[in-house]
């Protein structure tokens, strides 16, 4: 435990990170975040053994590096981070990567790796997935189309959940019919729950070993908990596959909140 | 082997203990064990190489900010230590903690993590469930429900079962009554068991890669065992998966006495 | 390869031995080995890297540190040692270890564990068992039961098998008679064996991740191979599972001996 | 991140490079990438811990040897170098090597890993197939058979797939028309992204513990994922395992970009 | 790369070789290649990170106490070495040891693993399996008996191939007829590949977690592809498992070139 005025010690961080220079418009993030076909990475990450032997000084100088390396790349990825460490046990940080191509995503997270941070960081995972158009099932009432329009409850959902998932070999062999009727009733199932917690999708076959990334926010981890059961009580469940232990769960924070949970 | 006085380094300990000042009253632990809506954690931990080849004098040192953390998050979490050590291949320490909010339980593992004893803590998993009010199944008889709200016969129970099940795809599309029928059938075969294992539920669907955690205290582990044995010739165990090796035994101990037992 | 006079090394490291004191009566070993309600815990352990780095007379004083856990916990644990090193690929050493309470097994690995030799041991795998009467399946002739009790050909019997088994789900969901009914054929065709071939049971469910540990003694590999093969062609085989890469192979040494193999 | 003028200190390596004398004319690249009868063998590497933390100068020494290494056998292999690093998470680089024996490919791994550079790669999977001659089914018409002999649309195809894959047993039993006849369908669900995704198949059953190799090539990584939904929808991807987690997602780069990559 | 003259090097360290005395005649090597009821054990290794940091020249020296082992065991087993680096991501290095005892292999590992040489070795694998009587399957023809006596063609058969697998439950419940049919076909379908590819059979069920060891020796990689394309498409092969990832393909060489091989 430290206890150093870590505030003031994360103020001095911000000016070093002002050196970066003034920080560019970026790319719009708006509109990769909600746009269809648009690449979304997931890059998940464990701090390496010696990063809590070093000394707590040079931590904060490797830090910099981090918030350094997210602004030279804000013009062509949008970036979001979340603090897995004391949640999940797989990883410490997960970087989300919104780009209109891959390799602009390769090259942040290249450029993540060779940083004086990045070094302590070692893969645990990466996936990527793609946006796509929502395809409404045909047979959807008027009133389920307005409800899955209708946006989320607004204020913070600090809860980030990933489940990739796989679909069975017997799933991509149903005929379309018998597959439209299973995603109307899965989403369904899930209606009651999109107040409260936000979801979106990428399709993954192909680009990794699964077919999809699940993404959701919350703040009630208890709604969040029964969509999951709603949705494992409808007959698409039965094809659906989450391949060894992916399920993964953080909390969204900004850069330098990051900064500041790793630093300690 | 040490041959040094133990309890007299362990007294020394208290007293810089002491030093992290009064203990707060503290959160409502009997609450937080009993209530529904209330989140556990598990967090299994294994000591590092470096753990066993440094000082004792340090081992000692180091332990007691593991008492400090401790101390430090009472008042918002619930914590119980568990040593696996000698018992279990996958780890040497478990921690269950109960909060209202995950939030807290992430905050009160962020501190453990980064605390002089933490960074010699590999974690070996952790996950999440949740209290929900007990689901009586509608055929129960008078007797049966009394006999469910019969405590456990006092005295210690040392021995701690935890088994984190999944259920089947095929479970979850069961109808209701399928379900109600073989849960009750399952209810029957632990109820000679009650007295002297005590059983808590925890729901994770969701929040992990698993449905349930499941936990236990005895002082028999041979009533345990059967137990379990009588769980898995009821019709409901063809849908339980357990996956992996995930079965973890253990002993309750309280702070001080881990702290005695990873001194060595 | 030491070309170090070895014999005359471990004569000294036994006049260190005796410094221990004078060895304790113990246990009732036999007792142990042979009643029911018994718990044998069987502990699996590789040598550290370091260990092969080390000087030889570091080695020499650290094997003492074995005997000497072993010596201490003899009046509450019955210990056996096995060399797997050159004949399994998971580990170097299992100790078998038989006690009334689960406790004493803790309490003997935890000296282990934090004994200079043991700081060296890192845990390939801790299974537990139970040892409980022998069901005669009704049916049995007076001649099969009588060769049941009929003892193994005396003689030392070197080579150790050990094979942890799960039965499928759908076994404990089989009726009482078909299970008896199997395990009588089961019995039946081991019976050409029983004379060289030594067999002991634990019953596991709920204390570990399997349902059994069969534990075997032979000195004729051969014969065990064509036990094995015989067991397989039996129906109670298609409910057997063995997880992983499960089968320990090792051969019998007292302590002296396995500090004679581990000293080079 | 380095602030060197990279560019600078590549050029001196080229020059060093040189070192290694005038480049021999090679093996005949076109003829083994278009022949049947050829082995391709696919090594996947990732940098060790060390590899980040040694001095620039000395990285951009050791990468020399990587220069060195691939002319050096360029006589008797045609290398393929795949930046994997920021796209996969099992490793680092993908060497594909194609060859008349595969104790060439060995010959070349072997100097690789020997080599100042190589002795940084730790071996993450090595994979080998054969080339054989297309066997069209019978079945197909005229205007298919053109199809497929079409060459895909010129530019460069920076994004390279990789996967696996094993056929069931099941698939091995079926007879050979129903074969044809799913890899017809097979074909055809394909054809519409010949144009933008470039295929090559190796055999592997026998030589590693898959049956085939299937390598992609595209600028279009949208076509691709649409290409393997397309061929998760056929009848014959009932029988198709990919055991794991196995697909390799990189950019194709020469020696020297990928030397500028790694340097950093 | 090392451009030393290495020949010279290698015959320096032969000298250091002969040091080690007269070679003994020896075990009776071609008798226990070819009686039934002799152990042969598959211990697999990978050279430990060190192995290459080390000096070239304590390399040449550790590598002399590999040749020491092997002599000083001869006269009790029969040592093959085969090459795996740079063909197989499992390890560096297999022996294949026989012995009529298994004990006299446990001795021989024991004696390397504690050499100079062998602390670099990190144990990846190790197989045990049993020779026996060939049971020609009543039903084959004299033709057929008489092709799988024939000795395949002489010349060297550099590339060893090594496949464990295990036989499902339900092949062991099979009865002896339907096994007997589908081994014959299996045996027909090999027998066009006797004559390049020549195959070892050993038996395992209980002395490891498999059931068979299969050896292959060949110097045409391609008939080999084909052998087990062929062994693939009988009936018999719907009841073999392949666990995990157990291929092993490699060179054999001989003590004095798996030295000049790995001195590098």
């Amino acid at each position: 435990m430290t206890f150093l005025p870590l505030r003031t010690v994360i103020y001095c961080l911000f000016l070093v990170g002002l050196w970066y220079g003034p920080v560019s418009a970026g790319v719009d993030r708006e509109k990769l975040l909600t746009d269809s076909g648009v690449y979304g990475s997931f890059a998940v990450f464990a701090l390496d053994d010696q990063w809590g032997k070093i000394d707590s000084s040079i931590r904060i100088a490797r830090l910099a590096t981090l918030k350094g390396v997210v602004e030279q790349h804000r013009e062509h990825v949008a970036i979001d981070l979340y603090l897995l460490r004391g949640l999940s046990d797989h990883a410490d940080v997960l970087f989300r990567i919104h780009a209109m191509e891959l390799r602009d995503i390769q090259a942040f997270l290249l450029d993540l790796k060779s940083s004086q941070f990045g070094r302590h960081l070692k893969t645990a995972g990466i996936m990527h997935g793609l946006t796509k158009k929502p395809t409404y099932v045909p047979g959807f009432s008027e009133q389920t189309k307005a409800d899955l329009m209708s946006p989320s409850e607004p204020g913070p959902k600090p809860y980030v959940i990933v489940i990739p998932v796989k679909k069975s070999a017997e799933w991509w062999g149903l005929d379309r019919e018998k597959q439209a009727a299973m995603m109307q009733e899965h989403t369904v199932a899930a209606l009651p729950y999109l107040k409260t917690v936000k979801r979106k999708l990428y399709h993954s076959t192909g680009l990794d070993d699964i077919d999809f990334i699940t993404y959701f926010e919350t703040s009630k981890l208890e709604d969040f908990h029964s969509l999951v059961l709603s949705l494992e009580k409808v007959k698409e469940f039965q094809y659906v596959r989450r391949l060894g232990h992916p399920t993964l769960l953080g909390v969204l924070q900004s850069v330098d909140e990051i900064i500041e949970s790793l630093v300690q």
